[in-house]
């Protein structure tokens, strides 16, 4: 680990390095809220199941509050920020209403443009969240949007809920000249990719890397050998991934077929063939996964 | 940032270091499961609002299941994990029943050998999450344990809930040869510690410090030169704090003050005094919390 990790952990993933300013000193006020609102260079965004209202060029499409007044809403717009060209808000329609005949939601993803990525990640998880979270999980009655959709408030037991954020840790597990890829059944053909699991309550960062690579794969790290590279949110539906690389004790796999169908170690040339797209069955994720960026680091030896 | 901060990165903070085997093919399977509370060597730990039973040398009491049957828990036991010693479940019981006058939960902490703080942190935060998440968020009936606490399902919708860990951000801001400490008017006396908040949805870590720092003390970090530490369970109620370190570009201040009280530059000499207890008018958090780690690691020129 050098300057060259740092670097690299200066080039954000998909998903992240919006533009916005998330303006908590004017969400969290009713009038201010209402006020960017009414400004006449506010703007909405529009999701529909998952997937941004985007134009031509792959832009998301900046409506006019005006133009929004009839969409059939899953509930409030959200406020998103603001930047130079003023507020902008998001709302989520139902998919009778939809504007767009949109690409699912990573295919859009695939095709935004960096910082439009970012602003879609912001609404696309706030949404996901609320769509699961609209009862009260301490008493059980109906919540309502408050703070632009910052949190959700009960008004029975007076309870603040605010957005999930789950972190993930997803690693390269590493062993001498080689790294570590798995499979899930569920993935298209011939995709491998680092293993991943949720951090668990009262661990860190690090020992949950540990316990999922012992979990998933039977290979012990060493806690104090594995090392942070870089984050990404990822928008389905609210997680945050932290990229780690994990150099691990011995080769020998002991896979959990429950969580994995197949997972084996990849060679420097694996990896860069499978990059270029000429590997014999494995396959890469896209550029937009945390998994590729690891391998991309790991390949040109800066992790 | 050099192999210095590796290893201080390896010096586990209190609540990590857990020793337990969380026995993931164990809880998923309810035979398994069963079968582990059934095994004579199985012992139980006891939390009454948050606070641990203990002995006099401050361990956690392992008590036998047998002794367990009369106590008026808040709910069914959960299952921690392994180890040598056989598995250990957690229940937690109603103030009236309490078998211990145990200290408040920080305190608690701080008087808990290593391992056993981390036993306790793990225990705390799913009891803390359980007691406001009985209810479904998506359909408002009641939901139940299952995986021995891993999760709670709905029967209603049959959506599965997961207990929350929320990512924080806790960091060492820096300017020249001075760091950033705030306090908040709700802390006792004296008490100066490092600027902290929530990740938000759709941001990296270092988005969320950056971010913060705007918002609380109008500071700007070049998000490119924020640097990760290490990390934290912290189970009060259940977040993972992620401690970073965040150059400023300069050193004007504008407080927010509706989330700080004061925020001001402190120079090494002066973190000095405030770890010697000498300073004029500044403390110290105490050792279990992360502000002081980054301070110590800045003083002794290791971040």
């Amino acid at each position: 680990m050098n300057d060259r990790v740092h670097l690299a952990q200066s080039l954000p993933m998909t998903f992240a390095g919006s533009p916005l300013d998330r303006g908590d000193l004017i969400r969290r006020d009713a009038t201010s809220l209402q006020a960017a609102f009414d400004q006449p260079n506010a703007r909405c965004i529009q999701l529909c199941e998952g997937r941004p209202a985007m134009d031509e060029s792959h832009q998301l499409i900046r409506f006019k509050m005006a133009d929004t007044a009839n969409w059939d809403a899953t509930g409030p717009m959200i406020y998103l920020g603001s930047d130079q060209a003023g507020p902008l808000f998001a709302c989520e329609i139902h998919a009778d209403g939809a504007k767009s005949d949109a690409l699912d939601p990573r295919q859009a993803a695939m095709n935004l443009p960096h910082f439009e990525a970012a602003i879609f990640a912001q609404a696309k998880s706030v949404f996901a969240w609320r769509e699961k979270n609209r009862f009260c999980a301490n008493c059980g009655q109906q919540t309502r949007q408050s703070a632009g959709g910052a949190k959700r408030v009960c008004d029975g037991c007076e309870i603040e809920h605010f957005p999930r954020v789950d972190p993930v840790v997803i690693m390269l597990a590493t062993h001498e000249d080689k790294c570590l890829l798995g499979r899930q059944s569920s993935w298209p053909e011939g995709i491998w990719s680092a293993l991943a699991g949720f951090v668990e309550p009262a661990e860190t960062l690090e020992e949950a890397c540990a316990r999922e690579l012992l979990e998933e794969a039977g290979v012990r790290a060493d806690i104090a050998g594995i090392r942070y590279v870089m984050t990404q949110p990822w928008p389905m539906p609210h997680s945050l991934m932290v990229g780690l690389v994990a150099p691990v004790l011995g080769p020998e796999l002991t896979i959990d077929t429950h969580e994995l169908e197949q997972a084996r170690w990849f060679s420097r040339e694996d990896i860069r063939d499978m990059m270029a797209g000429t590997h014999d069955f494995a396959v890469m994720p896209p550029s937009i996964a945390m998994a590729r960026r690891l391998a991309e680091l790991w390949v040109e030896d800066v992790i």
